[in-house]
């Protein structure tokens, strides 16, 4: 979903009351990003506290370009990845990860094998091939085994977009919850569910309730998961001694129009390295720590969480490699601000530096004129002369440079010529130098395809009859059109 | 300002603490409209109740255009109408208006000769023309007197952005407010202050505090200004017996760039019929009447402040005319959403209607192409196929119809051949057929322009010496280009 789908943060309808309610009573971060503005590699980023450069989780089939892991990506996570649920494993933590996964379908790249205890949900988005046999539906697992597939087992209607998917999955966190509490153990819940995502669903309780249409209805479902969730926290006595965030892994897909949900007043989305496609709705809720009410402009990223939780939870991060998150805690507990910067990859290329109030852009790009001539439209009904490029545009030498307080929008770019620019992109400069100077590339995980890698047969296919027969191993290089 | 310049409504700085308070303990409108996307008709029709096309706040001279009441307008709020504050006065109201009248500069035209008791500010707005001996600069009024002019004694300094205007009508709705606490008077107070209009100023404490820069600085000093109003209400001990409405005239000036302020997810802004320009930042607050964070969907205009103003007090509306402002008590009180429609006009010309969730567009125009290669960009990085359009495209047999709950932003068009625009249209046909059935158009006032009628010599200017020669009066048809 998109920073402007909530109605704290400006969604007209608002429609989501019981979000709204979370950041009234903890902290609101409208300067929070995700580390990409695509899935997989956003959340392989989360989970490891490092940049999808570090992590693998890019291409460089060609360049600046937007690659996840479809079904018949070949690529994961790659072992030597330190994630989240595997340092929290070793401090006492039990980890369950509800809903998406998109870190790599095949066996060694799933949760379990990376420090989650417990897993319910999906190694793949839930979009196609929709009961396509000729490929495989995406299973749904739980635990180490399948137990059925979106579209015959885990209905989604494609007509009338209804599926109780969400309820699912706020069942299982609910779950969760109360058998950690009778534990008393100390828990990480990673709580991944695919709505809003295309194709979009509610179920039937909520499907025709919003304003906004299907994607409205979703997005209440999901903001009433949230709800139940608070409430369950607090029902348990767990809440004094919880921290929740709430954050999406990408901007609204604008190229899916109405279904694409809202960036509020910001450029593109999902995709693009405009602040549409990477400033996420970002609540942060903790009775008793995080005062009610309260807004922080501090620079946030979604890796900053791999770095904040470890460190709450009475661990170290690793020091034996680059770790882009920080600690939030201070932002979040004593509204101290760190002076750090922002980086917008998109595939290899760092297309964007966000520094203070002021955005540089090294490269700009939408898609290729021929991507949207088809009609994918990253940004529509936006255009801004020079900046939303259907050519990728090379600025490094004399980099694009926008004040985000006075043009949330990039719009109004300051020119090369004024004193401001002067006096500001020396500094931008130096930080993307040390940055850039630093920088060890990852082995590229999203290169490779092959049809043989997909969810023919997972474990457990064969007690509910559901394997199929894999093709032979033909591997290609992945084309990624954006 | 827009709709997207409060914290509540999504400005990503979240600078405006006390209205954002003010909407946690009040009633938010998101779907709240001014009868006008230009200031003066827009406040015609808030004093009158009634659209401007009915009160003669707009023009013939060209077809669909925005005009309003430069210094050299020779019209001005026709004696016929009858506006707020005189039917307050006869129910035992004191009015005070604060600021901008706009109603008007002739001495028929002012603030005291139309029922309000006290004045002070301006009869125009404060741009223009600068300490130009050539023409007058703006008076001040004190009641019936001019008390200075802007830039002459009320300073506004143009380079720095430094004036203490905000300050001087904050300390003259404090001071109101306390005396007719004494006089236990009911009163009405219209705090019209000029900021955040162009040429945007701030008072030093506040210059420079923004992340927007000088534009979020003087809607810091604004917000400053309202929680010191309702804190005053409070102390007074006037709370209970006091509603307080907060909006704009106009959508945010995104011609200004970003001296315009914001318009949040909508489209285009101030002068246009499209969303941003007509869609305002709307806020009511009464402690005991209206439960704190409340939401209404309620399709509310600022015509309805005249009816529910009115009615709360007592009073009766007028039934000799057409009054469009409808009585907002149950929205406010019971949470009753009344079915009515929304006409966004410009001009002479009826260009939109919004019912329910609907917008259907009978023209659409934004400027014209001369105009916007001359660099007036009224939809800055904006472009809607068909929607923003350089010519005036007239609709009236085939309207655009758009869905503002799923496409806010109206930019994906309901086509002609679905089921949607076969079910929807006819409804909102009869609406129109209805509404230009008994329409009675008043009697244009801001055709006529003519250099003689302009503040040269305004009644006290002798007793401060700032009296000037008017010219000989030469009068002409203003020309208004958009």
């Amino acid at each position: 979903m998109g920073w402007g789908d909530l109605g704290v943060y400006g969604e007209p309808s608002k429609e989501t009351p019981n979000l709204d309610w979370m950041a009234s009573q903890g902290m609101l971060l409208p300067d929070f990003y995700s580390a990409n503005p695509l899935c997989s590699p956003s959340r392989a980023a989360l989970m490891s506290g490092r940049l999808p450069i570090r992590n693998g989780f890019y291409t460089t089939n060609d360049h600046a370009r937007n690659a996840y892991t479809p079904q018949k990506i070949v690529g994961g996570i790659p072992d030597s990845e330190i994630l989240l649920p595997e340092v929290l494993q070793n401090l006492g933590y039990r980890s369950k990860i509800i809903g998406k996964w998109h870190l790599g379908q095949q066996a060694q790249y799933l949760p379990l094998v990376h420090g989650f205890d417990e897993w319910f949900g999906a190694p793949n988005c839930h979009f196609g091939p929709y009961d396509d046999k000729s490929q495989p539906n995406i299973p749904v697992y739980n635990g180490t085994v399948m137990v059925g597939r979106y579209y015959e087992d885990f209905l989604i209607d494609k007509k009338t977009g209804e599926s109780n998917l969400t309820q699912i999955y706020i069942k299982e966190a609910l779950n969760f919850l109360e058998l950690q509490a009778n534990k008393q153990q100390p828990f990480f819940l990673y709580w991944a569910v695919d709505a809003t995502h295309e194709p979009v669903y509610a179920s039937k309780m909520f499907l025709g309730t919003s304003q906004r249409g299907l994607y409205g209805d979703a997005v209440r479902e999901l903001d009433s998961g949230v709800g139940q969730i608070l409430q369950k926290v607090k029902e348990l006595g767990l809440a004094n001694d919880t921290l929740v965030i709430f954050s999406s892994d990408n901007g609204g897909a604008t190229y899916a129009k109405e279904m694409g949900g809202s960036n509020g007043p910001f450029l593109c989305g999902k995709e693009t390295t405009y602040e549409g496609g990477m400033r996420e709705p970002t609540i942060a809720y903790w009775p008793g720590r995080i005062p009610p009410g309260v807004v922080s402009h501090q620079l946030g990223s979604l890796m900053d969480l791999f770095t904040t939780f470890i460190t709450l939870a009475g661990g170290k991060v690793p020091t034996d490699r680059v770790i882009d998150g920080i600690d939030l805690s201070p932002s979040l507990f004593k509204q101290a601000v760190n002076d750090r910067p922002i980086f917008y990859y998109r595939g290899d290329e760092m297309m964007a530096v966000r520094w203070q109030m002021y955005k540089a852009h090294f490269w700009t790009w939408t898609n290729s004129q021929k991507e949207f001539e088809h009609g994918t439209d990253f940004c529509p009904g936006q255009v801004i002369d020079g900046v939303t490029t259907h050519e990728q545009m090379n600025h490094t030498t004399d980099p694009l440079l926008f004040h985000l307080g006075r043009d949330p929008g990039e719009k109004y770019m300051i020119r090369s010529n004024t004193e401001e620019y002067r006096q500001v992109m020396p500094k931008i400069m130096k930080i993307v130098a040390d940055h850039k100077e630093n920088l060890q590339p990852g082995e590229p995980q999203l290169n490779l395809c092959d049809e043989s890698v997909m969810n023919w047969a997972p474990p457990g296919c064969d007690k509910i009859n559901k394997c199929l027969q894999p093709p032979k191993s033909n591997p290609y290089n992945c084309t990624w059109v954006h």
